[in-house]
């Protein structure tokens, strides 16, 4: 079984207010995009790694040694379409994960489970249970009601996929247009079935300045015994 | 305007697996429930503060000097017991604050905005958008469908009233035995208009054993200029 992987970093991440596109920020002595690449450039599951990007010399810059492992192909203008070119680009390949580079913290286990879960149902995402209590908004701040949480979860990624599925979601997406805030709700939008994992507390997603800070700090954390952080 | 403030520290928090009470847990050489209510203590505008807590003496082991700036009272069986207790103990007050001692991180800028909001609309959530895919699931774990989140919010505390609403609210609910996950879900449950406000990235919910040593990490950070972190 291979298993090839797109880690998406064609995103500007805007609302980090920063000088430089998100995947180029520095954490932990190296870029964003060069921790989430090593997440899965170590990992011996990993046949083949495409990388949507930009700003291609930037990309390589940001890598650094990385560079010479993963194939780096210009994004588009949304995040579907740059995961699109990634397929494009990728060889033939078992299952197929896509990963948001702006999630640089994803444990090893993570991966294990989501190619494991990809392989026996064709679909998995990962995520986590709602903790806090959940309430819908009017646009005016006015709350409307409390949405009962115990069977919403927060979905990660890498999100794994039988690479003919995903192929197949992205081909009936072209066809009418169909968007989708993640890879997974393509493939639910024409039917398949897809499952639910447990997620990591250590897998955030860095979307605002303050998330760079705490992925510094949970960097000086050390793994969980057992290793399901 | 006179604010009061109730903290329900009665909770276990089963899920740290901890050998104490989740109030009791350490946290930057203070305890988790001493950080919350020195956090309300602190304030200039918060005139009084009732804690329910499930173990009377341990809770003043754990508030060590700050025990002298709060009046204990004991919880009840669930939350909402618990913050009855609390209004049962409180003297009269224009405005009723309710924090979750489990939010040790609440920073003197969101009391201020919680105060002015809930004086204003008279009932005041703070809250978070959600920046992750929201998922729904099966009890199996397959997934149903992708939930639209731009009108969801993730509610924290402390949630802010005008006296008198709170109490209303309260006095219904035990007329009509309801349930709620927060008070303001009793406020909406009786008809009451709640307003949201954005709420702080720092003002974690420690319902983990990980997201104890995130709040280790979190204090390590030096606070966001102007505040709003």
């Amino acid at each position: 079984m291979t298993v090839a992987a797109i880690i998406v970093a064609a995103g500007r991440g805007r609302r980090m207010g920063a000088d430089r596109p998100k995947p180029f920020l520095p954490l932990g002595g190296r870029t964003v995009l060069a921790r989430a690449v090593a997440a899965f450039a170590s990992h011996p599951r990993i046949a083949a790694i495409v990388v949507p990007v930009a700003d291609l010399d930037g990309a390589r810059v940001a890598l650094g040694d990385l560079a010479g492992r993963v194939r780096l192909v210009a994004g588009g203008a949304e995040r579907q379409d740059s995961v699109r070119r990634g397929l494009e680009a990728l060889g033939a390949s078992d299952i197929i994960l896509v990963h948001d580079a702006a999630r640089p913290l994803v444990p090893a286990w993570l991966i294990d489970a989501v190619i494991d879960a990809a392989a026996a149902h064709g679909a998995a995402v990962p995520g986590l249970a709602i903790s806090d209590t959940v309430k819908r908004v009017a646009p005016d701040g006015a709350i409307t009601g409390t949405v009962p949480r115990d069977d919403l979860r927060l979905a990660q990624t890498p999100q794994g996929f039988r690479a003919g599925i995903l192929r197949a979601a992205y081909d009936a997406a072209a066809l009418s247009a169909a968007r989708g805030t993640d890879d997974a709700g393509l493939v639910e939008a024409c039917g398949g079935a897809v499952r639910l994992i447990p997620g990591s507390s250590r897998n955030i997603k860095i979307t605002l300045p303050e998330d760079l800070a705490l992925a510094e700090a949970l960097l000086a954390l050390p793994p969980k015994e057992g290793g399901r952080g």
